[in-house]
């Protein structure tokens, strides 16, 4: 971190309610309970680790307003709402000072095709490319080596990071983050089996990807066989998660890395998919389910359904059935004494 | 779509054998049924979809020829072989329009090293790197910021997209479509454990990737310890794939999204392996085997084995063993009763 | 393989101890032992392959010092320590060929902006991007089309291959290597739900990479939300693998392709992670421990633990689960028989 804050710096921007005690450290950085140091900011955002608060070496400390320990010496409790949320506060303004609005214009090494429209405001980095009929919104970065096909489409303030494809025709809406690797737009995996041979299905639809989505590194949104795949507003999306042709996903949800969605399915909106889930083609999944991790969908979830394991059940179902199979070396031994054998 | 087509046209494309009803709409859109507004054709290409036919708005619909229903006022049936297939004769005809061939040449903010031949007739796009003794053949397509290893050779009309890697020595036939940022060529995982260490096994073979194969978005092929690693004329490949070092994977297989083939395993032709499937290494898997999503292979399967689950079993074993496991609140009851405890 | 050697040079080479036979030809390649032709040189790496020695064509076969057989005519039976060692000894020989030492420099095509600090022996390769306060060690190898952020740093005769990304503030240690499409330091995924929408977490930590660390293709390496995400000396990553932000992975662990680890776990010294495996957030992973492909770790690992499934549970029962599992049959129906059902 290359930016300081005074305890009272800090107290104003976390909108802190109450306090208890005080620090003479400037925060220089910020870090978990139990490997802060003077001068670090931590914070209780999860009650496994209240017992930590204690022995903790940082000089302020983000609390939750009903923790009730006292601080050490020249250390400072500030009591929020949520700790969390405050945190962000907090991390939103170093973001701040880190990563300052690149000046706008476009480099003297990128490549902008006759018949692009870029936006005087926008930023082009280094060795970006922008073909034909692309058009580029107010404010929008393109970090650096970034791909823009032909008529792809990017709304105001979206940030496109290093190496990011974008396909021909597909659409990016406002304040859009796509991580480093993201490729949006490849061709779905579409063949028809004629005479001993695949024959491929032309994907000749697009992507839309919704306002204020963020999808992580190395992930993939594949264009639909025509119309569109879409990706709602607000959905986060995290690493190297496979998002196949005509698939619909609702507004606000959270699918976890590795997550695999198959072809055609729909997910309503507030829908989580915990790391490594797959659902499998053609499945409507109902508003607020939750999938766990690695969790394999096969049929329609109703909404608010929470599911795990593979064939994805119900999770109370899941949880019994995983206990029941742990106990089967008792059971068998029981069946062997019903039936008079020796054990 | 920035194409359209009369009906008329549209029935000679699709090889229409009969019809019924008519319309005086020009097709300018693709959709499914559920979806298709006046303007649009769609088709009945799953079974499932087929109470939607009678509702849909579509101008056109590709039917199959035993379906029986009537058109609605100005909406023309069209029968045919297979709806699918000729929907993708009519994409095929749309994507022509959507991708025509790019012109010839060398951009001049490529790289291509002295030593490196590329045949007059292909297209090297902005700022790609070709290194010295590539061999890239007629009517390729290297779109943007790909990267061509020493001596990697690519058969004519090849399709690379923007920041494919292909690595040094390795190969790819003819007609073949690598999506946006898929890597041929990185080292295998190959180490010896040597003092506390893993040392590095030197990683000194090469890929050779077969005519027609396409692979998916940001998969990725690892070059052989030694000798090669092979993926076999026809066989397809979804996004986020990994073949490891050694593999040889045979003719016309489908590799959907995620899936994972340890080292030195040999997959018959015609296999097919569901999302998220891993196989183990060092295995043989049958010509034509199927392997079910997010299956555990780790034993060789005859050709034509069909399995699921992890460690994958035969399917109808899978499947009953689900079954009955789901069952087992009810069999540890009635055990209990057999002993003479209360429920 | 472009390099040739005589069987008295490879006799030296592998440290050979003991011989038997003799061969006239000319190594030129390295094969397995049933692909081998007059010319290879082959190895008993696995004793699975034991049966094939007696088959092999190879003019030269690396084996244990106990192996029994006699060669056939014309070809030499070197006895070494560790075959697979061996011929790693002979690859980094050929490696040296195959992929000689590139020249310092920068190349014109490279982006190097002002505040950047290039050793004068680095080499710096076509269109690559190295932004401000970013520092490059001595005989660093940026190979192609690499994006090196803000303030990165990069230890001495580190590799990173075409198309990696190391984002703003991170750093990579030495003799690291990089595959292709690897991405260090995309943000995390952390967000707070307020008022019905995702919040983001700004992640404004960073990456740390040990000395001597290898990543696979297209894998990722998150930044932490604060302090640092860290990969320790000597760990090797395979292939499209997510380590997650504030990420602990310890030092010459294996963490093989397509495994994904969440967040703020922590993971001790060699530590083996299979394909596919998955760990949960906020777990500690005793030092030593083995962790199945596909397994799903839920709960903190001993050291040296070995487990396997999903959820995880060790190893031994674990088979003994599967195998129960797959006598449910057999078991309804003996306690059918119990209750005096008909069969």
């Amino acid at each position: 971190m290359q930016v300081s804050f005074t305890s009272a710096e800090v107290a104003v921007l976390v909108q802190s309610k109450a306090s208890r005690g005080a620090t003479t450290e400037t925060i220089r950085g910020l870090a978990s309970l139990a490997r802060a140091e003077p001068g670090d900011l931590s914070f209780l955002g999860n009650a496994k680790y209240k017992a930590e608060v204690a022995a903790t070496a940082a000089s302020i400390v983000l609390l939750p307003s009903d923790y009730t320990g006292e601080p050490r010496a020249n250390q400072l409790f500030l009591f929020v709402d949520n700790p969390s949320v405050a945190l962000a506060r907090l991390c939103a303004r170093v973001e701040q000072s880190l990563w300052p609005k690149p000046a706008p214009g476009i480099h003297p090494t990128a490549h902008v095709a006759p018949g692009a429209q870029v936006a005087a405001s926008a930023t082009v980095g280094p060795l970006c490319v922008i073909e034909t009929g692309a058009v580029i919104g107010d404010r929008v970065h393109l970090q650096s080596q970034v791909f823009v096909g032909r008529g792809a489409r990017i709304g105001d303030e979206s940030w496109l990071m290093p190496g990011v494809v974008l396909a021909a025709e597909c659409a990016v809406g406002r304040r859009v983050r796509l991580q480093p690797g993201v490729i949006i737009g490849s061709d779905g995996f579409g063949y028809e089996f004629v005479q001993g041979r695949h024959e491929k299905v032309p994907q000749v639809g697009t992507v839309e990807i919704g306002d204020d989505v963020e999808i992580g590194a190395n992930s993939t949104v594949d264009r639909a066989r025509f119309s569109r795949t879409v990706v709602g507003e607000g959905t986060k999306i995290d690493n190297l998660v496979q998002v196949a042709h005509n698939v619909t996903i609702g507004r606000h949800c959270l699918l976890c890395a590795q997550v695999g969605i198959s072809g055609s399915t729909t997910i309503g909106d507030y829908v989580v998919l915990g790391g490594q889930a797959g659902v499998s083609g053609h499945l409507t999944i109902g508003k607020g389910a939750k999938i766990g991790g690695q969790a394999g969908v096969t049929q329609d979830l109703d909404p608010g359904a929470f599911v795990n394991g593979n064939p994805a059940i119900p999770l109370q179902l899941e949880r019994r059935l995983v206990v029941l199979t742990q106990r089967l070396p008792e059971l068998f031994k029981r069946v062997d004494a019903l039936e008079g054998r020796p054990a």
